[in-house]
């Protein structure tokens, strides 16, 4: 915040969505940028596998493209090397490069950071470099600064978060339109909100990974990755979504975690959501987080969670702190330095309320028998709904019919060992439907 | 970020309500501040008016109150004065004094930087200071930060926020409980929402303050205080709620700016806002901010806007980053280093939707002769209920009925003009009502 210094020199990997809407707010916004930092930020260098390629946004004759990622690594001009290459290995290796050679690095990479990130802080903690992250969890959403810094002071008691773009997409089209899974994916898909292979963010891979990235963050602590329990959306029928509503909530792809005397539970799961939450309100392909600190409460942050103008936002909001020449903090934490191994409560332990659906036989007493398996595993029914008709096609064998209930709060083991019982009991038909649920009392 | 280091120490001014709520967090947080800064945060002196007096958090034996301000001034251990006295004069002089003698300065008092901030952040940048001010906009919710640096890389193209937690919890509890205003305002009283004398939060005075701050950190320009058109809550009825719900509209109390052109078109009021946007749905005493950047989109942050804990989470916001050693960007900009009048557009000029009852004449004719008053001042009418009788005690002079309508965009001049005309009609009985209105189009 002092007068005009050198200009900053970034070095980009990567020239796709994410680069080129980054490009362009660097260009566009150029003395804005001077203005709130003292400090002209330019790219000199970008790294590509094809540089006859057309770009979206037409490159500044003065920044020069290359295959050769020595050009950013052994650039003694270049201070900041951001990553936007996608994939695991290659940005590995080059991130690991550009902080040995003394670069700070920015990069958008939540899956590179969810799975192997605390070697990375390491190298930059030893070194005193920025390692920022800022646009790898919900795209443009200010969260990561928010984490460390304007809820710097909370103990998080929860997160709860719709990190996932492509599914929150999805899931408000089969809401407001009714429409099948299937249906909705193929249009997201037309549309440019799904990739062609959608597996990373339908199976909820995609937000497992910021949500990695966020408990790190909220507690400097590191839940194994490839324990974290994550459930995608393909199974969420209409007819869930219909009776969700029903009852006053709304189905979305949630990633949770929440410290319980110091132990960790956390997920990634289709949810009921009530309608009186912020959250069941995120429509279309934003994301948002809700964050329950111990002195501010719930705050709740709202955003487009992806595209290259978003992304790109957020990118060069850690080039501003760069810039700027704040303190490197990277991880948030410093005591320890690095994520310490989290104390988790087995998924089984974890206490919801939940949504139950099942096709049960049309006949006198089953629902007494259903209430009583779920009374012989601790569990008790809130609400329900009896179907009298099945008209949406749930009821292929007859007689049977859909019966539909919440229960109050139950461990997932219990609700578990139910569902089996009922399974096996004859008078249910069909596997049982099951989601978690969070009430209004979040 | 580095190996621990001497502890901050901070001399406290103020130990009302917020000044409890930051020493409970410094003290039940101690070990997690220390863990995001390497640093033990520590409070050695309190200012205070009465030493005697009980306070909500008890004491730590090794704080001192003090009623002598040089105590906190002339500590040379003191690296950081917290200023939470409220009032302008006293607190004036304490943070300058601070500043000169080489002391931090975090502050809440959002009266005094809206009135006269400017002087004190050109000393705090003289002495490469930090002047710092997240808790006095929205309590909890981290704006401040999120517009000097998540956001930061944007132009900023509008802010639309929720304020003042007492206004929107009074047309909250009007909106869902049919009541008229002094009675909701009588009960926020009776439950600590509002003050005994609430005139800085329902003439919109307080929610100005914030505005003007925000709009010196989203744009780094001064709207001269003074000239900020204000309107306060009192006026909204519950049949105008009413009539908005009809339309699918809420009624808030919203601070408002936006960049059109290079200039700065800005105000507080109740306004109607739809009820797809967010905004809509901030009840009680909650606040929120939504804010359109170039490059983000919309971005949308929700949280308690008062209270001792919230405020204490944002003024310990602040004391983390001084703690951590970042660089002071106290305004958001440096290049110019203080704020420079807006250009503002003129109030009249302001473009906007508008909603508009009328009490007219019950006969054959009126509504055409209103319709043809909107007419001659260029504007145009698109949505209007007409109201057959009149059982809510709006209509004393009979035979008149209400006539309730939204335009298109329309200049608040040419409204006024049209409303002058129609209240010199002679067909229309009482003073029109008109609010602003924010669509779904925002």
């Amino acid at each position: 915040m002092v007068s005009p210094k050198n200009p900053l020199i970034i070095g980009m990997a990567g020239f796709g969505t994410v680069g080129s809407g980054l490009l362009r707010i660097l260009v566009e916004n150029k003395a804005h940028l001077f203005a709130r930092t003292g400090r002209e930020i330019k790219v000199k260098t970008i790294l590509v596998r094809s540089p006859k390629k057309t770009r979206t946004f037409p490159l500044p004759e003065d920044v020069r493209l290359t295959t050769n990622p020595d050009d950013l690594i052994n650039d003694q001009e270049i201070e900041v090397v951001v990553e936007l290459m996608g994939g695991i290995q290659a940005p590995l290796d080059l991130i690991k490069k550009a902080l040995n050679a003394g670069k700070h690095v920015v990069t958008a990479n939540k899956a590179l950071l969810a799975e192997t990130g605390n070697k990375l802080f390491a190298i930059a903690k030893e070194k005193g470099l920025h390692l920022a992250y800022e646009a790898s969890i919900c795209g443009g959403i200010p969260i990561v600064e928010t984490l460390k810094q304007g809820l710097g002071a909370n103990k998080v008691k929860s997160l709860l978060g719709i990190l996932n773009g492509t599914c929150n997409y999805i899931l408000s089209e089969m809401t407001s339109k009714g429409l099948p899974f299937f249906e909705v994916l193929k249009k997201a898909q037309q549309l440019g909100y799904a990739e062609a292979d959608p597996t990373l963010d339908i199976e909820g891979t995609d937000a497992a990974h910021k949500l990695a990235l966020l408990i790190r963050l909220a507690w400097g602590v590191e839940y194994p990755f490839s324990d974290l329990p994550v459930r995608g959306v393909a199974e969420v029928t209409a007819s869930d979504i219909a009776y969700a509503r029903e009852f006053g909530y709304r189905i979305k792809l949630i990633g949770e975690a929440q410290m319980i005397d110091g132990r960790l539970e956390a997920g990634v799961f289709p949810a009921l959501v009530h309608e009186t939450l912020l959250l069941s309100q995120v429509s279309g392909a934003y994301n948002a987080v809700r964050i329950d600190g111990d002195a501010v409460g719930p705050v709740f942050l709202h955003g487009k969670g992806a595209g290259d103008s978003p992304t790109g936002s957020a990118v060069a909001a850690d080039l501003l702190t760069i810039a700027r020449g704040h303190t490197p903090d990277n991880t948030g934490f410093c005591a320890p330095p690095l994520p310490t191994p989290a104390a988790v409560i087995p998924p089984d332990e974890a206490q919801s309320h939940y949504y139950i659906r099942l096709l049960v036989l049309d006949k006198p007493g089953v629902l007494r028998d259903v209430a009583a398996v779920m009374a012989d595993n601790n569990i008790s029914i809130a609400q329900a709904i009896q179907k009298g008709d099945c008209d949406d096609g749930l009821c292929p064998e007859s007689p049977t019919k859909p019966f539909v209930f919440m229960t109050h709060k139950a461990s997932a083991r219990g609700i578990g060992l139910a569902l089996a019982k009922l399974e096996g009991s004859g008078f249910v038909h069909q596997k049982p439907v099951c989601y978690r649920v969070f009430t209004n009392h979040v």
